[in-house]
């Protein structure tokens, strides 16, 4: 069995239990550099764990590798955790796993986990839906596939439709976003914040 | 201090660490419908436990009430517990919540949880966010506050915006938002699923 767990947005308390249970059956444990650190200690000891990078620009193991890593390890018949930053579906590729996994007919399993994207901002005292003011949030990414050029995010649409945006890994791109989505029409008095 | 702790979308798996520590503490826990009864079992057996219902169109008390019940709780010096359903500030009302005990000048923290709209399809095998086919996803209200009218949502904007649209509590309007979504440029063969 493969589970692709959710390591939610940062803070280990917001690990989900069903993560800790996941992690003590894991005779391997594939994780990446947006997993929180402390999680890899309800791991066993004997355990192997596997760090598989995701640094923006510098991978130290392709997408393709991770699939073939996690197939490799399950066909050998170990129960494995795939522990992903946030919620494995939530920009995560956890779509990819499962898809790459289904077609090597490996079982697998989903633990969802708390994303940044409301998380981080409840932390810093911004509720994401407020009753009244805003009933509709969307989620986007910030940082495209670079292969794929911008055009495959329509921050026009995207400026006129929800009333609270929220941008993932979009530091990077913070000022062309910002003028997209103003040009489009977001009212120019928007509230901001980045929280990092 | 007050927890407003979010209880996940209904596995009691997808509780959070935090969350459990929380209701460990708890001298008092008020919560309501859509919060999983087996995570009452975290709490000690004689802390006070406080149904406050939220059934739809019948609630067991109201809004108002509620939050005059967690600032009671907090100026008697408790450590009270609010355990709501999924996550506070995802169409919870925790903004509410925690606007009035900021008002009161009670200490309070709030505790996310993993969300219904990324967990339910999750479950049911659909991720929300897939590369080259939804770089967006938008969750919206589909049980709006009837004192408002049906105004308050622009489905037209929200049909033509991002990738994935989630709609939390839409079962009973789901006829007229389709209509309205469909009339307002959505592509008729949108693959569109129910998870309940």
């Amino acid at each position: 069995m493969i589970y692709l767990v959710g390591s939610g947005p940062g803070d280990p308390g917001l690990f989900t239990l069903k993560g800790v249970r996941c992690m003590q059956e894991a005779e391997a444990v594939v994780y990446d550099r947006l997993a929180p650190g402390a999680l890899l200690g309800y791991a066993r000891p004997e355990a192997e764990k596997i760090y598989v990078g995701k640094k923006p620009g510098n991978p130290t193991m392709s997408q393709e590798e991770i699939n073939e890593l996690l197939i490799e390890k399950g066909r050998a018949g170990m129960t494995v955790v795939r522990l992903k930053g946030g919620d494995p579906y939530i920009f995560g590729r956890g779509g990819e796993e499962a898809l790459a996994l289904q077609e090597a007919e490996l079982p697998f399993e989903v633990v969802p986990g708390v994303t940044s994207g409301v998380a981080a901002p409840a932390y810093a005292g911004i509720p994401v839906t407020h009753r009244n003011v805003a009933t509709s949030v969307t989620f986007v990414t910030g940082h495209e596939d670079p292969k794929k050029g911008s055009q495959d995010v329509d921050w026009a649409k995207l400026a006129d439709g929800a009333d609270t945006l929220v941008l993932y890994m979009g530091v990077g791109r913070l000022e062309e976003i910002s003028t997209e989505l103003f040009t489009a029409g977001r009212e120019p008095d928007t509230p901001v914040a980045c929280v990092r």
